[in-house]
């Protein structure tokens, strides 16, 4: 990977560039953090010209490394006005690699009403007029696409990036040609529709193999790299078996599954959307259990989930979802629940976020807490351009403002994710301090505090879960910069030579020396061009908080959020 | 005025309290923003029971110093985040200080969804059950109450303010018993919204005249204060005879009246929407040219305006409505400007807010620039509760958000009034760096700019803005403290002993010896207060900048916005 491809939306045009000496170490979340922060006005507006998309395979991504296709995507958010990363599987990232583009970035903004296609292969960019597409959902899109080019990597938008609203992902094409991985947080999808491109599809055919300096050593660390992913519990056992929503019945036990907009942390119905339950409904039902979201993964923690008639109804059915559209809301049937989520894949939402936002509409009284078919026809309004689908699909805090409610569960107005931050403290630091918002994946710290992963850290007290945050950030932003899975921190956490394992595939790819401690002063770097980001745009330690609301003590461990701005800020700080 | 009456509309109870030493000496905008700073926590939400809404008459209110009824409401935001003091005619300010009541403070927040409606009397404050006004317009209410309790003070909500939009306005009746008097700007009437208070009865009947420490004397420097306000030319002849519209031709003239969303300094239609028009069609249609927006106002710029048929249409139909929903649109129609006007106070909602988005939501495509018929449509919609009516209800940004537009014309979320900050960059300067967002009442830099009062600062030059909106801030945060209208400013800014004659009239009113200096520091202690209470919210210099589009040059003139960060920080600092 040693090229930038500049495309300018306005003009239709673009450039290969070689990266400065900077960028050229650079992968995924450390490249479009770093583009971001060097190249985007802070305080410009997220939808204008001045953004820009910035999309980046990881250090790893098009080699096979197990769990390497990772593709990170990056701007100024247009949810929370600060720097976004956002992750996704599927096939982009790979492809991308394979074509030795570091990344790919959208500049500049056009003036007319026109969408266009953006269709990437070895020796070509073409920038094709898309309007035959307006208006077209994502399925469609994916079929379509692949009708047209063959089983390329696909990224597009539904109906709600172009509309551009806030809470809109650039949904991926997964290996089964579903539009089930998404570029979920921050509203991604809303500054690819600000440009007016409509999907990007990325053929690899032809190309060369991503060039390893060391094979010998490479092919050792992976076999090592893939035991260690395949011998966890966690990974290797949890996530296979029930896919992620194996959380709901660990989390609702543990007090911290977020029940009616952040009332309880336990909700009576668990048992109902578990991911045993999950699991169970696909073994009879004929779906599939364990997916990978992009070759090369040995995880699977993705699904296929088919109704009661054994048809497809979704796919990349995460605990988070089940979660927002679950106990949060308090509907308790799981087939709602796949609906809800096949239409978010659909339209081209962030589940997280969307489901948050209905469960802040039933709080101002729009539909009935629990009402399922209620929840269902709200969410259809995405995907018609109705007013009311505009209020939900810019988010739960644009909810909350609509509305008249002050009981809004987000964080620089990103919706707070499936853990009570009150009982997993260690995530509801990452949540206040993150430069993301309100963001389990930039530093989960359910590990130590609930599942004994790397350590034991009590969730219901502060004494050391700001630095299991901290560490966590670190460590996961340097994942993010590699293409690997998040989920390989499990093993990673629980082993000894985890992040030697990262380096050893890492130096034998590059033939360079690096050293876990390089690792780490990567994951920094990182968190520091996003402060600085954010800094610029006007962010203080004021927006690292968490809504007063969460002051209130949560049933049935009656524990509330005691963190002081003071101790928060010590989350963020590397001397 | 010695008493402060706080009212838990949670428990339906209410005390009387003495001022701490702090606040005795304090009155309208010094003391809500006083208050507010020291007793709501910064980062709440604005419509949570932390948030108190503030209504406090001015220093001199009650007397007969000549404009001197004008009432200040302060609270935290919920359109800004920030802090807020909004300003007002109508009877209540001088009702309240007849009744020795330096400030109303409304506390806490009710659970149930049950109104209420206050009754201040000489002896009594009722709390009283409201539910049969619940969705009742404004004209209405005033009219239900005055025939209830006779001719008091009324302030009241709409059908915004219970919806709690950001939009939303706390409306007073105006002498005639018309609620043509808004407490307009940042979401005041959200907030009394949010406490479940429907409206504020202020009946002075009985009490005894305010206490004079110094008659002779009062009465010597009202003497010369009305001549001074009646022999000026703005003051004493544009503004009676043309009301604020007058300004319609001049700044159109200068190329300063923003025309289709910023895009120009002229409207072509300028004359049909001219002050001179209006009046015009006052006169033709039996209408009141000059009227008292309360009693003792010698300067008259409000009216009544009729329709065709000569029935009574709207009141206090300002400059800044006229241009938000005339130039701002291309609405060239006085008639539906003038219809726009009086849906936005019988609804409870800002002019210049709900003006300004109209304009994005044509620019966001939802109805067709110039259209008026659909304008009156769209605003209808925030009457009856429907989706599109909240998403307009809440204002510009929220529109901007909701339509996916980058052309948002606000700072701190707020609207940017009828003023084309780049040809008068004095007022440019205002709306960037004052703590209430953009406000053009808050330093209103016309006066040099354009109207040649108070000296003459080159407009479209930088040099000396800075120092002009300054010193503007300063003497209005002091005068929205004595409760004069700031239209005194216009002879007061061209006189030698204009500020001696308000120095005169509060020392021969509490028989003390301020000097002008003295009214200096108040002024600048208010914005201090302000400043602080922004800061605390999570505020920077980063917000003291106007929205990235003002970089285009506007015609006529071809001029662009030019200041930088550093130079507009020099506005607030105060050594």
């Amino acid at each position: 990977m040693s090229k930038l491809l500049r495309i300018n939306t306005k003009e239709k045009t673009y450039r290969i560039e070689e990266p400065t000496e900077e960028l050229v170490a650079l992968g995924g979340r450390a490249l479009t953090s770093k583009v971001v922060l060097d190249e985007v006005p802070a305080t410009c507006h997220p939808l204008s010209a001045d953004n820009k998309l910035v999309i980046a395979p990881g250090l790893l991504s098009g080699t096979n490394a197990a769990n390497s296709g990772r593709l990170s995507v990056g701007a100024k958010s247009p949810l929370t006005g600060g720097i976004k990363e956002s992750n996704s599987g599927g096939l982009v990232a790979q492809k991308l690699a394979k074509l030795d583009i570091k990344a790919v970035i959208l500049e500049d903004k056009p003036e007319d009403e026109g969408y266009s296609l953006i269709v990437i292969k070895k020796d070509s960019v073409e920038i094709l007029p898309a309007d035959e597409y307006v208006g077209v959902g994502t399925n469609e899109m994916v079929a379509k696409l692949w009708e047209k080019y063959g089983k390329t990597g696909v990224m597009t938008l539904g109906q709600a990036g172009e509309q551009c609203l806030t809470g809109a992902a650039i949904m991926l094409a997964d290996p089964n040609g579903r539009p089930g991985r998404a570029v979920g947080r921050g509203g991604m999808g809303a500054v690819m529709g600000s440009k007016k491109i409509k999907a990007i599809v990325v053929d690899d055919k032809g190309s060369s193999k991503v060039p390893i300096a060391d094979p010998e050593a490479f092919k050792t660390a992976n076999k090592a790299w893939v035991k260690l992913l395949t011998g966890h519990p966690v990974s290797g056992e949890g996530l296979p078996q029930f896919g992620t929503a194996v959380l709901v019945n660990v989390i609702n036990e543990a007090g911290s599954l977020p029940t009616k907009n952040f009332r309880s942390g336990r909700f009576e119905h668990a048992a109902e959307i578990s991911g045993e339950k999950l699991a169970e409904n696909i073994k009879a039902r004929g779906g599939v259990v364990a997916e990978g979201c992009h070759p090369g993964c040995v995880i699977k923690c993705s699904q296929s989930y088919n109704d009661k008639d054994g048809n497809y109804l979704t796919s990349g059915f995460e605990y988070e979802t089940v979660w927002a559209f679950g106990a949060h809301t308090e509907i308790k049937d799981l087939d709602v629940i796949a609906i809800l989520d096949s239409l978010c894949d659909e339209y081209g939402v962030d589940t997280i976020e969307i489901g948050v936002a209905i469960g802040v509409a039933m709080e101002g009284g729009l539909i009935p807490w629990g009402d399922g078919p209620a929840a269902i026809e709200l969410l259809k309004k995405i995907g018609t351009g109705d007013p009311v689908g505009k209020i939900l699909g810019n988010g739960a805090a644009f909810v909350g403002q609509a509305l008249g409610v002050d009981r809004v569960p987000v964080v620089k107005k990103q919706a707070l994710p499936a853990y009570d931050p009150r009982t997993t403290k260690g995530v509801g630091v990452t949540y206040a301090t993150s430069p993301m918002g309100a963001d389990h994946t930039a530093g989960y710290g359910v590990t130590a505090n609930i599942l004994g992963v790397g350590g034991n850290v009590d969730p219901h007290k502060k004494e050391g879960n700001v630095e299991l945050s901290k560490n966590l950030q670190v460590a996961t932003a340097a994942i993010d910069a590699t293409g690997l899975c998040l989920f390989v921190a499990f093993p990673v956490l629980d082993s000894e030579n985890g992040v030697q394992l990262i380096v050893d595939l890492i130096n034998a790819q590059y033939g360079i020396s690096l050293t876990p401690d390089d690792v780490i002063k990567l994951g920094i770097s990182i968190l520091e061009n996003e402060k600085e980001f954010n800094r610029r745009a006007g962010f203080t330690k004021k927006d690292d908080d968490l809504p007063a609301f969460l002051k209130e003590k949560l049933p049935p461990h009656d524990i509330d959020w005691d963190f002081t701005e003071e101790e928060l800020a010590e989350t963020m700080k590397f001397d």
